[in-house]
């Protein structure tokens, strides 16, 4: 008998008390707290004792309601950052992956699981309009961003071999902070990072961009790779995509869409994508709008060559040991990941399950709520819109008879109300420098009735004040 | 009814087939082929249907079976790789933490999921004899030993800001391709790594270490980091840590542990990582030797100070708003991820459930098995032990009547017969030159009856051939 020995009976009663566990937190999701009324303090002390030397046995899972008492409840009412509502279908599918456990570093090592990731993406790529785009899941935005600027980087001034990475790099003033991350991670200096201005809607101007550029060519400087925004995460703004895709060409420059927000919506609304499909790498997550599971992103690229250019450097111990197309393929060779979780699995089954109609139809559903939000915002004369809902992000503030100058104090305190309230959940934005409230709707759950409420509770976490 | 509704019924139901498949997968893992026999035409005609418009519902678990026909199946004789044996209380872990979902960027978005994983990343460090330290998990070896050489740079040559990053990285012969990939990515350039020459038993020299300094120092190039490989992924070596602190502080280099294969070993036999606590940051796969399913990668660091001058760039959206030090608290201000999966969960549970004690005796079977293996070798005729046994790496090749100039070639026809024969999976190392058939044990469920297994089906290979 082997030290973690785990017999099938026990397995088949560990896995009944975690669904029935599961169960019970997806029915009682609704009525739940969304931000458990729990101080840093307290929640500390509920997992202070650490690892044990004696092995607790099923006694292991006797903490586990402390655990979801502690942990936020991504309801119906949960708006806030960008973050998907967990399909439980696509967390059957990380059950499974897990069994299996399938590491996707190259076909000879998970052939099954690396053809099915294949076919995934091939999948995803079709379905929002990029066909014969290929590339891999990532743990998230911020991976496939830094990958999609390593590409850039290695396709016009190359530094793998030699250091001295130069260049400039363009993004909106909206951009997210993993794209500074990213060129700072590159040893490209972030002040080779020009952020440039947008316009009344949050949309990278391209004249600013073309004047930009100009002036570091006038500089000697070396434009390197042009970051459009499909969905920002402060109002969901899309870069105007054919024309940066334009300056791009023009210039000979990369171009990489941070869609990470945003993307999945041309699944369902492909005329405010149109140009998605010149962009040279793409990223966008489906554990936001697809609706999975963390941690689920997407890179997308056009050519698989730069992504090996960028990122191929085998060790002889990963050594492939076929010329076949399909069974030398390795993710590793166009990834900075090695070991890969089976991250396709949940994709795969939750978009079999449900089809992809029934993904439009959700992204749909947020883009109707986000307007409704809007609406109901602009029919309540205390709230203020705060910029123009592009996809399903809404800014907003209660103004109401706070005077003016202290309405981001207000706010402040008000989404710390709100939020310990329980029943809503939002996040925070600054626009035009204004402390705004801000619900992103990536969520399968949310009702007309839900949006309601987020109207309601705000209005009484104002009057709390 | 929104789009992607599930019904408690549905749920229960689907989460009864799944956990069904996974046991009959676990039950029948023994007796299947490991490498499945399907060409890789076959496996991506399986999947190449595509994800349909309108879905299956249940039907869609009907091709599952397709799916864990052509996977690898991780058995007691999957010796490939350095790839742990997905323990199934941490699958069910990940399953919880799927249907939780839980985003761990911060306290503030998921606070006892952020509180666990903090606890379980201080018992880690502890468990290793490195208390003290703090850190995060990461998906993988690559991304951790990417952080920590982000974090040398970024301490000693900063280029976040300026770029023009510029040092020497020291590493061995033996070092994990991901270190090269890193120096890479950082634009240090990778003619700055400099791969310094082992002993015999294919540990790092400290005096050549010494000499390399020396010569860049004369040279005028900037030292920055020593990356000590605790564990090297072809024989197990681990480099002498005492001697390697002693030159980092000395020369006030960065000292990264590269311990992804070898440091939960640490927990079994802490005398060979004497020195261990003395590194600024080390990397260490839960889902190698602590028998986790993928991923489950983790980085220690002796001063997230450090770790916040690499990586800390908070865009105004995720501004967390309390100066409560557990409530304020960010992984994203410590890592190159913003939206993590809840890696800790798998990792508390099984740890929990089987204790420290069970662990550290699954790690010394599977020492006793590699010395197992390395004692048939020796005492097989036909076969030739190629390295000295240092952890769990077993390094060997049939030697037989095959001519000496043409036991390459041979023993790589071997490891292909061996694999596609079905019952024992092995991959491959290049030992001073020769292709070497290498035996990783980070099983939890090998026994000395399948170590002879593994005897007697290379054998059986060899006379295929």
């Amino acid at each position: 008998m082997n030290a973690l020995e785990l017999s099938p009976e026990e397995f088949r009663r560990l896995a009944d008390r975690i669904t029935a566990l599961a169960e019970q937190w997806l029915v009682t999701l609704d009525s739940r707290r969304i931000a458990p009324a729990l101080t840093g303090a307290d929640t500390e002390a509920s997992f202070a004792e650490g690892l044990p030397e004696v092995g607790l046995k099923e006694a292991a899972l006797d903490s586990l309601p402390l655990l979801l008492e502690g942990a936020r409840a991504g309801n119906a009412r949960f708006l806030g950052y960008v973050l998907g509502s967990g399909e439980p279908v696509g967390a059957l599918g990380d059950f499974l992956a897990s069994v299996l456990n399938q590491n996707i570093t190259a076909w000879r090592s998970s052939p099954a699981a690396v053809s099915l990731e294949r076919a995934v993406v091939r999948g995803l790529a079709t379905a929002v309009g990029c066909p014969g785009f290929s590339g891999s899941l990532t743990g998230g935005g911020s991976a496939a961003n830094l990958m999609g600027l390593a590409m850039a980087r290695e396709a016009h001034a190359p530094a793998n071999e030699n250091g001295s990475p130069s260049g400039v790099v363009y993004a909106s003033t909206e951009a997210h902070m993993s794209i500074a991350k990213a060129v700072a991670l590159l040893g490209l200096g972030r002040r080779n990072l020009r952020l440039i201005p947008t316009d009344s809607q949050w949309r990278m101007r391209p004249d600013a961009l073309e004047q930009a550029i100009a002036k570091d060519v006038a500089a000697g400087r070396r434009p390197l790779a042009v970051v459009a925004t499909a969905g920002t995460v402060n109002t969901g703004a899309v870069d105007p995509l054919p024309a940066l895709a334009e300056l791009a060409t023009r210039h000979g420059l990369w171009l990489h869409v941070d869609g990470a927000f945003g993307v999945p919506a041309a699944m369902a609304l492909p005329e405010l994508f149109t140009g998605l499909e010149r962009a040279d790498s793409l990223s966008m997550d489906a554990h936001k709008w697809l609706y999975q599971p963390v941690d689920c992103g997407v890179l997308l690229f056009r050519d698989a060559i730069a992504a090996r250019r960028a990122f191929s450097f085998s060790g002889d111990y990963v050594r492939v040991m076929s010329s076949d197309s399909v069974e030398g393929f390795a993710f590793f060779d166009e990834s900075i990941e090695l070991s890969r979780r089976f991250r396709a699995l949940k994709l795969w089954l939750s978009m079999r399950y449900h089809g992809l109609a029934a993904f439009r139809e959700a992204i749909h559903r947020d883009l109707q709520n986000a307007r409704r939000l809007a609406e109901a915002v602009e029919a309540e004369a205390s709230l203020e819109l705060l910029a123009p809902v592009s996809l399903s992000a809404v800014c907003f503030r209660y103004a109401g008879a706070v005077p003016e100058a202290e309405r981001d104090a207000f706010n402040a305190g008000l989404l710390t109300r709100l939020n310990a309230r329980g029943r809503v959940y939002l996040s925070n934005a600054t626009i035009s420098g204004r402390f705004a409230l801000r619900a992103c709707f990536v969520n399968h759950r949310t009702t007309p009735e839900d949006v309601r409420q987020v109207v309601e509770e705000v209005l009484a976490a104002a009057k709390d004040l």
